[in-house]
């Protein structure tokens, strides 16, 4: 199985990062390639960067059927073009920020989402309107901190941000934090035991979603929306 | 990895049905263990059937508990006793409708659910309503047969069957098909192949899920509301 | 009219209790039976503890049956049961915390619920959103005390549950409160009293709503979903 | 108890229609006056008429709170000038639409509504939105017959409707109809029986809710929006 | 193009505070009167006032249609008799709370109400659920100011009123702020200044979408609910 | 007043067409440019062609911001870029499908869109489910005909189109019909006369919106999501 992981923010730091948890959760006949979406934005925060960074990501998914990709992660927390990334795939495409909300509704009752920047959090509601999950979204909440900061933390920085999602947590009442934004992929395992509750990594769940889809099986229907 | 897949229908037909297609999706390293639940619901269909399977399911997954599995799958489409479950397990708990309608809203616009009898379709239709998922569900339709005769299907039954699939999702306009009823796990592959779109068999959806939120080391959050 | 109603709890002492509320708001004509449901749950405390409580339930329905009941009045704020006792009843079948959230929606422009403990936040709130009265409901609110505690209140701690209770209006801006354990049955008058806004208590509620659909001469459907 | 009711079409034919079914579910020490709402409207259908018919509901509820009535019944099922009642009356006031919706919500999986004309749908679904019934209506179908002519039926007519309300619980597959005009009021029983499913009658409903309020000691709440 | 402006306020001095805001607004061909309904309400605050003052509104409208109006504009913010009023008259009838909301949903990601009395909160909540604006409502918050007073307002209290906007901004995240009552039409300008985010006065965006319709030679739809 | 009126869609007689739309309607002081996106989409089609379609929709609002515009029309019916191009512009943004969905709400009860292929259906939908307006949508459909098909129909292809949109209103309920396809753009007249309801251009609607948001001095909202 080959799965094609695109950084729509063109951080190569960012993408080691990436590329380090999907090898850490992938198993053992999943070949994973890692690569940044090339669009020139290098951290996605709002819309308009989303909108120039998915003409990168579509490229990057338009190479990858030619090289005979099986299935598609967009990772970044916005979910960067994948509504149109599935027209153009035959194998599942899923985002980050979707593949961590499936998981967090099914482990808690009310999911809480921690973010870079307060300009992601309109993105990111609107997302989960749109996949339902919204009424088991208690709050979505920014560090207020610039993306690529949050790929390396000073132990300071990281506590202010563990002490900011216990905030939250408690605030929201949320049963489960959702990490939202691929920065701070390698946080999970520190945040979860520190905050007691499951800490979910999209790009984590992302590389594991699309692995069952694939081994049930499971292409994007192209009955309709998705035909190309 | 562990996994308890308990069938809330007592018919050893059906077990033997869902441990194949267990085996089909599992990884290599995934041990899985399939029971009946052994509450004496011959079958599940609707809410009294369900209220009274459901102890069972709680009973097998005690004992589960003492046996250290690691997660466990509720293998009824109805998804038995999930929220009880959530409570008494430390690992994941999935039922097959959840992961199947959650497989099913990231494959295309819109699903259409097949279930043995009219009676489900309540229980469908609100369990996918508080998984949030009503917004992607186009129609929750009954074959009309008992649940039991789906496990040995005659040709021609499986043929009026496929003709059943194929004027729901032209009424629909659903893009991929949710099999709504274990009975029909093996029916997957042959109903994908006439059917032209994506058809999702929560057994095989929920063992994947399941991997996934272990591989993830991700359990159920007991923060409160699945506190023991 | 012969009405049966079921305490999930098996407790004496809130049998007791509800029996009295029952008396205090039933008509003349109305003969009231009040149980516990014997499936050994000493208090019903989140899902699990609800799961193992309705077998209890639905037992005392079926018994019910062979004598004649007219209507079943659940006695817990969680309406343990609910659905699947209408299958197995002719009469109609109401829960308290249902019976009381349909009066509450009718006497103010949204109402809180105090339950006892925050577990059961979440199985209330499901509730509300089922029966599609969530868009009234301004919050649900612990008293974060065990359900039992509840029966046998000194001064003291009725006055701070009254505190609290008040608080919950201000914060929410609720106009009716909603009882929401059949522990506080006996308080309605006092918190009424003391908060100035209609407090609604679901076994009074139930009874009146069951009495009213029996005058109705209205029965569950056996259409579909709840023929058994 | 002493209950006023209100029909806001002002048709003394369907007062009496109406007096008779109050008269034959209200318990034996409530004490009901029915009036016409006397704005001079001959049967409300849709939006206007029920603005003007409004103005003579909220006259005749200022001249009840004057003689001492306790609750209050607006007894036509686009339950005309409900909020601004709320707003003037001390006890309870309940709309017939409103009732009816409430209970049907109680005895089945999904009601359907028969009005009498196509212009009171969008007033009925507009309502049932705002009470949060909605998830529950199935539809709402007219009979396409002027609001009067439904309070004497001819034989052949009776059959009609019949004929017209099992389609619609067909098509719809409600399993509950609500009769959505109060000059349909006496043709509960004879419906119910040839339709095999509960059929409910607002104005039978409405006194028993109100009658369930008052024994419940229940009034409007004054804490803000219903404070005059 | 004419326009009939309606206020349901029978305040003269807010009826020039209208008539100026239109003439800020409207273009030059567009020919405006501004008139109170008449039915001797001198403030709508909450839902019975509306109630009676919804004849005023209707009867000004029956003679705007004697007098060949285009189009219609109702304005008090709970937009008082809408849908009564779409019936009798043959152009477009728009109220400035809808026509504010509407426009604040094209600006920003989503909007906070400011209104004079808490009495008003749930009718305005209850129309911004209709219209199917409420996703975008952040929350209605009063000024707890009678209507009248906020025509006329000293510094002080325009200061206070400033600051209580900005607070409900802050408190609730909204991005752009809809000033909930006429009274406040010729605050627009100043508020805006002083708060930094799109502030809309539901006079001028009435009588701009009332103009915009008319240029699109686009009238009220008679096929059925509004038919008369 | 300077609009820029922005075609996704790389047609020189679309663009021809749109621009005689905005001039039959726009007011005599606006100064409308036309232009295509020039991303070398001949035809949006669907959530691909719509994501490189907004690449060129965001440069033609970049150059538009140095040339001093004050509002932008998107004139495709799904909004190509939408929520981006409000980072970047000062002035307001809106979509022709946005703006005649926000008209259609105020003029009937429920819209129909008819659209050109069946891949729109899904883009269409979750844009009138972000706006908040899918509660007034009772169907997209299909013309099944190429968007740029739509610009020259033959007298046989528009009767046909005529017909098809007649039996939608029907089969709907609809009182009120959304063009959706710019290629529509100029039969607006003629299928409001064969129709007797109101129909839709989005391009007209678009221009009088933002000429309203204009005159209203409102510019999209910086305070948090559309900062750029």
């Amino acid at each position: 199985m080959k799965i094609l992981v695109i950084n729509p923010n063109d951080s190569n730091d960012m993408r080691l990062l990436i590329e380090q948890s999907c090898r850490e959760v992938a198993g053992q006949s999943t070949d994973i390639t890692v690569v940044c979406a090339g669009a020139g934005v290098a951290s996605v925060e709002g819309y308009y960067d989303g909108a120039i960074a998915q003409v990168g990501v579509l490229e990057q998914i338009q190479l990858g059927e030619k090289e005979g990709f099986d299935a598609y992660l967009i990772a970044c927390a916005d979910d960067t073009g994948l509504y149109a990334a599935r027209e153009i795939a035959k194998g599942p495409v899923v985002g980050i920020g979707e593949a961590a909300m499936h998981y967090a509704s099914m482990l808690g009752y009310g999911f809480a989402i921690l973010t870079a920047q307060a300009k992601s959090i309109a993105v990111l509601a609107n997302n989960a309107s749109a996949y339902g999950l919204s009424q088991h979204c208690r709050g979505i909440f920014a560090a207020c901190m610039p993306v690529l900061a949050l790929e390396d933390l000073t132990s300071d920085e990281r506590e202010r941000l563990v002490a900011r999602a216990q905030a939250i947590i408690e605030q929201s009442n949320a049963e489960v934090l959702v990490l939202g934004c691929a920065g701070l992929t390698q946080q999970q395992t520190y945040f979860s035991q520190q905050l007691g509750v499951p800490v979910i990594d999209g790009v984590r769940a992302g590389i594991s979603t699309l692995e069952g889809l694939v081994k049930n099986k499971l292409v994007t229907s192209k009955r309709n929306t998705y035909l190309r």
